[in-house]
């Protein structure tokens, strides 16, 4: 019922199935947009600019945190991830609820600016099932691996930063649940402050 | 993921249409289980004694309220309503949802002793439209009209104290969303404080 949208923050360790949950996501929700990052990694096969992230140099991107065009930033496995500000800002006046998909580190630094923002963890049925899907991507080399499950472990320790937590067990569950947590979170009181003058019973 | 059920807390004036509601979430939801409230107010056509209320004598509410057999008690335009105490516990441990339909002073005794209960109000689309579904309920007589409407007022009044404000419009929607809200607060972290044991990253 809030006409301003929501700043929704998704997080969980890299192979928890992210983009499949945010794509099924936009097809129950036609009222979610999502930010593009910022980053200074190299595309994935299939990647592109402006679509998946938006690709910068690494002096690009220092400039983007010197000008304070980046709401968060951080570093993870080496390479910069940062969110662009004005397309965040923008989106949520227009009452689109805007979603991140963004690092632990950037999160908590999202909380603190946004103490409205809505924070939720993608958890892997188990941990050796992370593992599997890690390595079946089939992308990454040895060293990457190990790396990507060390951080994993790391952010996943973490979950109780979040307020909600969603097992990605099946994809449509998962994505569901997600909806719930939007709809449900647009009902909260505290987000409708003005409800009594909505219903005419106050000027 | 919670294996407990929730408490919940349903509220709203009289006429605002809190019957059709729940009955529309039950079909929504078979986790759902209602308590049954006793009352000391006669029965409304078609009501029945163990179904939609157990009707209960003034001496015999007494007995119950000294007996501690209630979780909550209030009077509301001159009867006694109440919730017993035994069926709401056990139905939770069972892992059922458990709903209260209660009134607005007995929702707030509830939540200072189960404060992880979750409250949801639910408001007229107008207080205008309140009065026309009363009046048109056609069971009352003015007097009782005008008592439940200045009732209603007072109520609405502190829809602030609530978690969650639904405003019911749509018979459908306002069942979705109270379906929503109730799924959605399984999901928080708060609710799966054990979810590393879980996925099997903790002992």
């Amino acid at each position: 019922m809030s006409r301003e949208g929501l700043l929704v923050i998704v997080c969980g360790p890299s192979g928890v199935g992210k983009g499949t949950i945010l794509s099924a996501l936009k097809e129950r929700n036609g009222n979610i947009r999502y930010s593009i990052s910022a980053t200074t990694r190299s595309p994935r096969q299939g990647e592109e600019d402006g679509v998946n992230y938006f690709f910068k140099t690494r002096e690009e991107f220092e400039e983007m945190i010197k000008n304070d065009e980046l709401i968060e930033w951080d570093e993870y496995c080496g390479n910069f991830y940062g969110t662009p500000r004005s397309y965040v800002e923008q989106t949520i006046k227009q009452g689109y609820d805007v979603i991140l998909e963004i690092t632990v580190e950037g999160a908590l630094n999202i909380k603190k600016k946004y103490p409205d923002c809505v924070s939720i963890f993608l958890l892997p049925p188990s941990f050796a099932e992370l593992r599997r899907r890690i390595v079946g991507r089939g992308t990454e080399s040895d060293e990457i691996i190990t790396k990507r499950l060390e951080a994993a472990r790391k952010e996943i320790e973490q979950v109780d930063k979040y307020d909600y937590v969603v097992i990605n067990d099946y994809v449509e569950k998962t994505a569901d649940s997600l909806n719930y947590i939007l709809h449900s979170e647009k009902l909260k009181y505290t987000r409708n402050t003005d409800v009594l003058q909505r219903i005419g019973m106050k000027d």
